[in-house]
């Protein structure tokens, strides 16, 4: 029996998942009600949005909330030394440890959308718990969930989820960027999505510093400044700069 | 019979592709001459590292070179009014005028890398040809290549190899960094690749804008703050502060 602190993106996929794998969730939490109420019912739990609502009893109570909220989520708790579990790339596990004396992180290494099915056994998940039994429950848990399960520090993992951020979230931005530009002349996106999908396959096979092409790499400044003519937009022009120049220093470097 | 001019890693592909699909590549140009020799093994053909032993006779001189090159390799050419097509993103088709009464632009819109075999069928090309014949004669050639064939004119072209460079190249160097980052602490960078997999197919899916997630687009001022202090190298950092702002405006305005 599972209690879910959160009803956001990723809760909303693991709740899902556990489900899926027959654990039973018995309640979700939220302070927005609507959002409590709207994954509840998919998980057949009951919604509640007050912290006082949180009932004893429950095998692992997962926080999967984002970290801004989990502090508060936390210090509000009246739980009699729950089973404290969070999802976050970046709060390290001692954060937990001032809230029970059994805790655990268990962080799904993806990019999930609410609106967007994962395949959540091909999701790598990062564990690390408090002690042992705490640490053979998770691995159990995530093991269920994904084929692939590894240990890690929270210093690592904080690593982990900083290069998630350039290798996920700023990537997507590129795309972003690249379909305001291509929406200025009613090209239509979907152009790209060849080069998209085998600018990520290449890194597969080489090193993402042997798969670099482009004018930034081969320092073709001729290409680079008529470009940056073409960038009317200061914020784009200010990005294309700053890559551009990192690509510049880094190709010295490898 | 087709002559190759550059033996790069778009005259290599775009060669071996052609010769496939049952075309007679005659010369291979380099001012390397063992570049020359390499690609020309492969096809069948002839390697020459002088302007003046390009013979008179074929049917195309496709010039895939880098746009530094061209300029000079067209003004060193010594044919009589050969049928010029450039494979170039950025460069305009009035640029081969000066050269040739007969002219096109066969720009394949993909990242080529030499030791990676890359299914050119599903690269999209974009064309666009001095007059009706050779558009005509074009599109047959394109078509043979490739299952998706469009024109395009100069002015687009660009637009569209700008965001290219966005969405490929730019994109690219953040596996680099996230690489570098987790290098410095011996975690793989393979943990990252259902995330990078994922994240280009999103895109497929949803529009970009609607696809991000991640500390920047919630404003999580903490994570954000905590994730800079992690970035010691200045490069890192800048781009880490450039991509952030970025997403942090752009959401303001999507």
């Amino acid at each position: 029996m599972i209690t879910l602190l959160g009803a956001g993106n990723v809760a909303t996929h693991l709740g899902l998942a556990l489900k899926q794998q027959g654990y039973t969730i018995s309640q979700v939490y939220s302070r927005t009600y609507d959002s409590a109420v709207q994954l509840a019912e998919r998980l057949d739990a009951e919604p509640v949005d007050r912290l006082g609502d949180i009932k004893d009893g429950a095998v692992v109570y997962l926080c999967a909330l984002s970290d801004d909220a989990l502090e508060s989520v936390l210090s509000g708790l009246t739980l009699s030394d729950p089973f404290l579990v969070h999802t976050s790339g970046s709060i390290p596990l001692s954060a937990l440890s001032a809230y029970s004396s059994r805790y655990g992180v268990l962080y799904p290494l993806q990019t999930f959308s609410k609106t967007r099915p994962v395949d959540v056994a091909s999701v790598p998940f990062f564990i690390e718990a408090s002690n042992d039994t705490t640490l053979e429950y998770l691995t159990g848990l995530a093991s269920r969930l994904s084929r692939t399960v590894h240990t890690l520090n929270s210093d690592d993992r904080a690593a982990l989820h900083l290069a998630a951020v350039f290798a996920c979230n700023f990537v997507n931005h590129l795309y972003t960027l690249s379909f305001d530009i291509l929406k200025q002349r009613d090209i239509p996106f979907h152009y790209l999505l060849p080069l998209i999908d085998e600018t990520a396959l290449k890194v597969h096979a080489l090193s993402p510093a042997d798969a670099q092409t482009g004018p930034a790499v081969r320092n073709d400044t001729n290409i680079i400044t008529k470009q940056l003519q073409r960038l009317s937009d200061p914020v784009q022009a200010s990005v294309y700069r700053c890559l551009t120049d990192s690509i510049i220093n880094s190709t010295k470097q490898h």
